[in-house]
């Protein structure tokens, strides 16, 4: 990834209401007073940007899991897809929400061996067995 | 995936004693008399069955992280590979666990948007902001 | 993938309102009274059902990009992820709009080509040409 | 990816002529004095080289797709494989053949949102609908 | 993946003399009557079918590699990707050309380990030492 | 990737006993008095660094298939997941081991082949030949 993204990030005082409204809920969901550069590059798409801060606030929310395991699973899914901003972005919040280094280092232990078994499964062309189909469920 | 593996599963009658050596403690550690295929089939690499069954079991054993976070984890590597084997062996291993429906579909709907994000930030190209260098560690 | 999802199909007679409403929507968009297995299946998170089925309906809309266009980019993802459920189904949609068996030709070899130079330019890694930055924007 | 290739460029006076023969193609097509990188790290290997480079310009050719079309899914390809020097070369070229910044964050939008919905196929093992098989055709 | 394919296989007797060219080339160099069906999809695209061929001819032929290395490559890419395809016709090409079930077994478990390692190294964000940088190259 | 890793890399001088017989194993199998920092970051993670390295270094032993093979292999597979790392790494293992320029050219030249003809055949949805099921076993 080079320096520069596609189009430059745009700062608070260059943006439009409808920009500026998602800024602020960013910033006040987290208590800061500043707004990382995915949410400022993604601000050229209006529209974009509010449906998908709606979308991540609404999926990241306490519910039948707790927020750390939700950063823990992003953080699972960014190292899959190689996404360099999404492991550094997510794994700062996973800390700010109490992750230890022992736990980020399990974390990565799993994310590791299920790559090599997806591997190994894949290779193989193993069928899924009948007792596993539909995940096992009854 | 065709229904034929690369090598047929290899049965326990017709496995030798380093083979029934893993079959044995994976069905003891289950508190199963039934083997899955990923592992019969791997059974014609005995030294790889042997490790990968010895890593599988140390990573996955309860630490810093629970065994059904662990399992969760290991789902979400394996839907953004797009291993089918292993989303559904591991789904029903995470509900054995106790992983209830309204985990599953929280988890799967995190991964959903990981996936997009990550590819949000990817297309932009948004180099890491400084304060998330190094997953913001200090 | 075997032939049974994680949870069964949530048929319309046994949804609730929630559901009702957007299979409703889904089938007036469409023009016909059927419902694909995706967002019966998707209905047992029904938070995710309606997010999913509205961000949709958002991004594919007619813009900038026309919607035929959309769906050709809709297949050149899903292609590249190996999904088979998208292939299909965006490729009944883009057939549904227009798309002929020769621009769907050209299609995949646009995306096997991309493939293939995508992997020589990882391999080589070649550095990001300095007019090549930030896509070339000035 | 770090700043250099795993050979060098292989600049023009120091090229031989069927490596010049290329560049000079390359050129002349785009009415420039100048060569990116990838074909001179390319060029290492003569024989790809010159296959590479006639498969390109037969692929992105104009035909039942517009040249620009190619462009885009071109990219749509290079960010789902994480190609950094692909998405920033591409676009360069689709702002070239006239992609404007709208057209661009659409394009991305339905990339971000396709990686989404492939995810929650895959993961729910959604099987093709019986209408979909064959992409729907009759 | 569904029965069908997106167009059904074109057979021999349906063929216009330009994809017969093609079919009769693929029969001649291995020294069979039947083609395989992925060449019949292709060809409903003759430009792709063509170009295809030839590019796979060439790359594939003994070189600096010999041919069955060429195929263990082609198999590691395969499962790396997930395409079933790809894994099965290449391994009953590679096991034509002599590759063994022991030799299949290391490559498998080659795969899965560089799978692993990949994922880890991209976990942790390890930046390129600068003894590795282009690949060690002086 | 930023120039951070998530965790620094643990120093001969800063390791543990554990860690430190590790060290010393990797640079006795090498020859060298010096490790890489793939290595020195696991290293927080004592149990993976040590199951890890005995992995790699039971998979990457002389065997069925000989040492620079399976180098090429863990190149295929790195260049088709993106890791930058792994590619300069492993690219400079195999250069120590007698990889020439030209073997180099024609195993990137494979990998790209392998990824376009793998994309082609997931785009068409080519069911796999009833002669190829089980990779051509009998």
């Amino acid at each position: 990834m080079t320096g520069r993204p596609l189009l430059p990030p745009v700062e608070y005082a260059a943006a439009n209401a409808e920009v500026r409204a998602v800024y602020d809920e960013i910033m006040a969901l987290r208590g800061t007073d500043w707004v990382n550069d995915f949410w400022k590059v993604l601000a050229h798409d209006p529209a974009t940007l509010r449906r998908t801060w709606d979308s991540v606030r609404q999926v990241m929310a306490p519910g039948a899991l707790d927020p750390l395991t939700k950063e823990m699973l992003y953080i699972a899914v960014s190292i899959t897809n190689g996404c360099a901003y999404c492991i550094n972005s997510h794994t700062a919040a996973a800390r700010a929400k109490g992750l230890t280094d022992a736990q980020l280092g399990e974390l990565i232990a799993v994310v590791g061996m299920a790559n090599e078994t997806n591997a190994l499964a894949t290779a193989w062309q193993v069928p899924v067995d009948e007792r596993f189909e539909g995940g096992g469920r009854e």
